[in-house]
């Protein structure tokens, strides 16, 4: 096979000295892995893929994802090269996404282009890749999106979406656990339009992967369901692009391309060490490698007369051409199913669609009532008809999460050759957590409504993708049941103590836990329209009493976070605070402490975080800082309370882990009884 | 081949119908794995597990690890008929570990039998179980831990430690990442003394596993370098047992079994279906069963005379003769090897080896100081010398978190294969944060010291095995360096905001974040001794300056989680706090305020539970409650410092997450600086 050309290999050094450049230059980062890799992410955006630098928001273009983001100069190089434009605030700008100038900036204060390749950070970047194996997860969710939008839009003759996903992946994805189990689902789900490219280098930040990774990847994903393909040389550029023509045709199944790569590729002395992965080369090294490319020796961000052109005769003239005819297409397509296109154009702009919570129900008094799980099932069920494209699912736990959607036509996301439909709503995720919530980002990077679900416990094992989706602003819709020693028999193992702190600890992440079945209702009403934040529901196992908001106040007050669900005539001496199906412990209380005299409010708190937005004055009026005597009840870790109840409060909470029995034996054994809230309340309220 | 004897049927019935039996009468459980595995379970035990009942403690005794935990009821039923003495504080006591009465308590407060099986709550139980791919991660720690003690105790003729580690692992398992990155690393190591059977039943409990799961597991394990077989029926105990002999015989590589078995099997209308997963079967059902077992259809909790004295006769006499054996063994060794045997009962006591803190670095005071990431490596590689069992590595990040031991001897753990010896001390996890910390756990519950690193931000990738480490009591010592904004350039997927936070949440859990080398050198002559319970070392990337502890109090205040590092003549007007970097920022604050004549007080607060863990009245002395004007700073969330400001203290903290830029500049951009931290001194000063 022939090399390649020498306006080609131009390009491909450029790359490379870029990225050697731009690590050097910040004195930080990692330049072997753009060296080893810059000739097949060339090939693959030059000659392959389905993008247009002029309209980066294209809906059908192909993604390219980096999951080994620590190579993120390669990326900003090649979005440099390829004059992808900027983005801003959903519109493409008459201007480049990065300059030269910023890729000298790299990883400086509030440059364009950071240490890791952020999304919505960087116009061209797709996902936010960094924590290893994430990417691969994302971009198996993408491929998820395609199929379920080719499903619902693709018309005859309006291939509306055919696009193709391709990861860059590396040794530290193949070893992470979330990017096997993507691996997979993906199989299962015969993603026929994923590629992951594997930089094969051998080498990890310990030294060879012999002492760690000594594995046969091709017959694990062989296992998978995997069509795996071969390319010796990372620099054979015809063998990768007959490789990348393989997966493509190759529709019924994903593709993993392994290809043997040199990391630092021409460096004189650390190629192929780990001393090429993590550390700015030196400048000898950056000497030699440049000599060995024969470049200008002594000159950094050097690009070439021709390259940036090169990449508009290829790249921008293929991708111009491509979502012209697509456009064209649309165009069509809106004349021929207006309402189908006025759909995709509300995906698109993250609009929600008319009536989405027409439907969405009251729930009466009713003391014994309804789990939390199962009221926002009904709630979610409520919804989901009226929200096309709100898609989701459980790591096999839908039949206790209660996230099924039940009505007509719903149906089970899946391959045809497992007897279903890629149009359907309901994932299945298997009992892959982290995968599921990897998917997920990936899923509402389309613009698809994403939600999961599962234990609450097993958040633990999905809280890099959680935090994902804050970094990113995506709106995914984690739903977690069985919330506390509610759970009951399961035992220590299955309560959560701790998660909630995680969760509200966590930045840009919504965590909400409803009192009752109309709190539920208010969390729905309230999450849908946030869609620039992810969200965590926290539900109950056990049912819970559906308070009278005859005698309470109205559970719309949920969307502030927390506000005065009963109250005393005149100023409280004590207010009571709970959140979830502590709430009507704490509202039983109420009632026998007012019998009594005491003057005393119960404040609903669902959400920490809603509540903390609202100005100091309705926090204030909420918790009015005169009054100390201030009992939280919340059965999980106290941790983050004290900021409500202050040094004098009382937190009754749980302080070590839970056990096994009957949920009604474990809250007496841990002190969550009214009996418990009136002896703190009235010591509280003694001190008034 | 022939089936099981009338004997053998007789007693896996029993298994079987206890199973049913309890969880029909907790009225909560998962009977149908017991059912289905209760043939498979009991050859394994009766005929091959190399255990002695009467002596669970047994040093050499094979491991049987129910991964599937929520099977609990098929240990339990092996517990009591194998007749496993109890255990209590580290003795073996002449009374059943669990009796029948026990089983009919299954689930039920206080109850020896608890939802998932515990560890240290009923004797015969090797590990926690229950959160899914845990028990396979810690069988490959439980595996490691043989191949150590055999390499470093046996001598000719003296195989002191040949033990067999078998799991019971099912679907769930399977998807796990958890699984995934512990069998790789398993096939590396090429652990020919671990078992897994997995448990096929192709259910889970959204239903066939057709609908999310449908890889090849045999092409996947071959792929990892193990040796698979399979048995196409769970009840064909020849079949088993000769499976069982070739993976005793293959030594060079671990061995997966794969059972094809029925779930609830047995049960005329819900075997083989995802309702005999996760409740019980009802009485029809289980009277059904019981008819198809040739079982008293209405007896319950029923043992058939002769069941009890049959496994005397077969596991008790086989495992009493083999550890009268070894106990022989070891007494002439002990005559022979009279160090090593010395050494061995304090590993399996738990005792500290005599001098193990005798090295232990002092650092003079300097203001460019180094990172702690650094003098933690220096002090481990002080201790690790003399506690030989001290074990433990990174997930491919030790170049960077200083957890190398780089004394002469220390030695890669690796197979011979791979040019190794199972004698080393420094482990190489791969790019598996979550296996590392699963194996840890079972490296640990053989009783040798082990500790792990990763950056801190990955410890979101281990939590689940954190918090088991927690509810074990194991002394697992996580090691976190990367610990803030502080990582600089790496950005904000690489600087932990919440993480802190989330360990600090976790009971039972000891975090401590020192302030500079002399704090890092009490943290670690404080963790060691803590033998029952893990603890988390947060450390810098950054150099810090090494404090001059004659003129600020001495570091091993530390040890108190909480101490006056400087004060003020008489009472404060305000108490500054932090934590590790950020200690000798509000040192430096301290000085300028001092010398304006403010009367201010520092605590260096590294560990809040060690703190909270002392009297009230050290508490009050170093923050006296009638001092409010306090601001604590450090470079993570705010959740849980309020809990030490109160309602008008200030809290300098991380807001949101962090940015790629030089560690310098972010500490202004987020406000980390002398001046910012001297105006929230002289605002809270200004209360008093």
């Amino acid at each position: 096979a022939a090399g390649p050309s020498a306006q080609d290999l131009l390009c491909i050094n450029t790359i490379r000295t870029l990225s050697m450049d731009g690590v050097q230059k910040a004195n930080s980062g990692h330049p072997g892995t753009p060296m080893a890799m810059a000739a097949p992410a060339y090939a693959l955006w030059q000659n392959v893929l389905n993008y247009d630098p002029a309209d980066p928001l294209w809906p059908n273009r192909d993604r390219f994802v980096l999951s080994i983001g620590h190579a993120s100069m390669l990326i900003y190089s090649l979005i440099y090269l390829a004059g992808v434009r900027d983005v801003k605030h959903g519109t493409v700008l008459d201007a480049p996404s990065l300059t030269l100038e910023d890729l000298k900036q790299f990883r400086q204060l509030d440059s364009r282009t950071p240490g890791h390749p952020e999304y919505h950070h960087t116009a061209g970047v797709e996902t936010t890749t960094g924590p290893l194996g994430q990417g691969c997860g994302n971009s198996v969710g993408m491929a998820i999106a395609e199929k379920w939008l080719a499903n619902r839009f693709n018309k005859p003759g309006f291939p509306l979406f055919d696009y193709h996903v391709y990861t860059f992946c590396g040794d530290g994805d193949m070893m992470e656990g979330v990017a096997s189990e993507a691996a997979s689902t993906a199989g299962h789900l015969r993603l026929g339009n994923l590629t992951w490219v594997y930089d094969s280098n051998r080498i990890s930040i310990e030294g060879s992967t012999d002492i760690a990774f000594t594995e046969n990847v091709q017959k694990r994903f062989e296992g998978y369901g995997w069509h795996v393909l071969e390319v010796k040389d990372a620099n054979d550029l015809p063998a990768f692009q007959a490789a990348l023509a393989d997966a493509k045709a190759e529709t019924g199944r994903p593709t993993l391309i392994i290809v043997h790569s040199v990391i630092g590729w021409g460096a004189p002395k650390k190629a192929g060490t780990a001393a090429a992965h993590g550390e700015p080369l030196g400048g000898e090294e950056i000497r030699g490698a440049k000599k060995a490319y024969g470049w200008p020796e002594d000159q950094s961000f050097f690009v070439p007369d021709g390259v940036l052109d090169y990449f508009q005769q290829g790249l921008g003239a293929r991708g111009a051409a491509a979502s012209k005819a697509w456009k064209d297409l649309y165009a069509a397509y809106a004349k021929e199913y207006p309402e189908l296109a006025a759909e995709l154009a509300d995906i698109l702009s993250g609009t929600l669609p008319a009536g989405w919570d027409k439907d969405i129900p009251v729930y009466e008094a009713n003391p014994k009532g309804i789990a939390t799980r199962q009221s926002s099932g009904e709630v979610l069920n409520a919804i989901a008809p009226n929200f096309p494209w709100l898609i989701g699912g459980s790591a096999d736990l839908s039949p206790s999460t209660k996230t099924n959607l039940t009505f007509q036509g719903a149906g089970s996301f899946q391959p045809p050759e497992w007897n279903g439909s890629y149009g359907g709503r309901n994932l299945h995720f298997g009992v892959r957590e982290h995968a599921m919530g990897s998917i997920c980002n990936g899923i509402s990077l389309a613009g698809i409504r994403a939600y999961c679900s599962g234990f609450l416990i097993f958040s633990d094992y999905m809280k890099p993708p959680i935090r994902l989706s804050a970094l990113m602003n995506q709106p995914v819709i984690y739903i977690f049941t069985h919330d506390s020693i509610g759970v009951g028999e399961d035992g220590p193992t299955h309560q959560p103590i701790e998660q909630l702190a995680q969760l509200r600890a966590t930045p840009g992440v919504t965590t909400i836990r409803p009192g009752d079945a109309n709190e539920v209702a208010e969390a729905w009403r309230t999450i849908l329209p946030m869609t620039g934040r992810p969200s965590v529901l926290i539900l109950s196992r056990q049912n819970l009493p559906t308070l009278d908001r005859t005698v309470y106040a109205p559970a719309s007050g949920l969307a502030k976070g927390a506000y005065v669900l009963a109250d005393s005539d005149g100023t409280p001496d004590v207010i009571l605070m709970a959140t979830g199906s502590e709430v009507s412990l704490v509202v039983q209380a109420y009632e026998t402490l007012k019998a009594e005299g005491v003057k005393v409010r119960v404040v609903s708190m669902p959400s920490w975080d809603l509540f903390e937005a609202q100005p100091k004055a309705y926090r204030d009026s909420v918790l009015p800082p005169s009054v100390t005597g201030r009992v939280a009840v919340e059965m999980a870790a106290p941790m983050g309370w004290d900021r409500y109840v202050g040094l004098t409060g009382a937190i009754i909470a749980m302080h070590g882990f839970g056990a096994s029995a009957p949920a009604g034996e474990l809250l007496k054994k841990f002190g969550f009884t009214v009996d418990a809230v009136l002896a703190e309340a009235r010591k509280q309220a003694a001190k008034a």
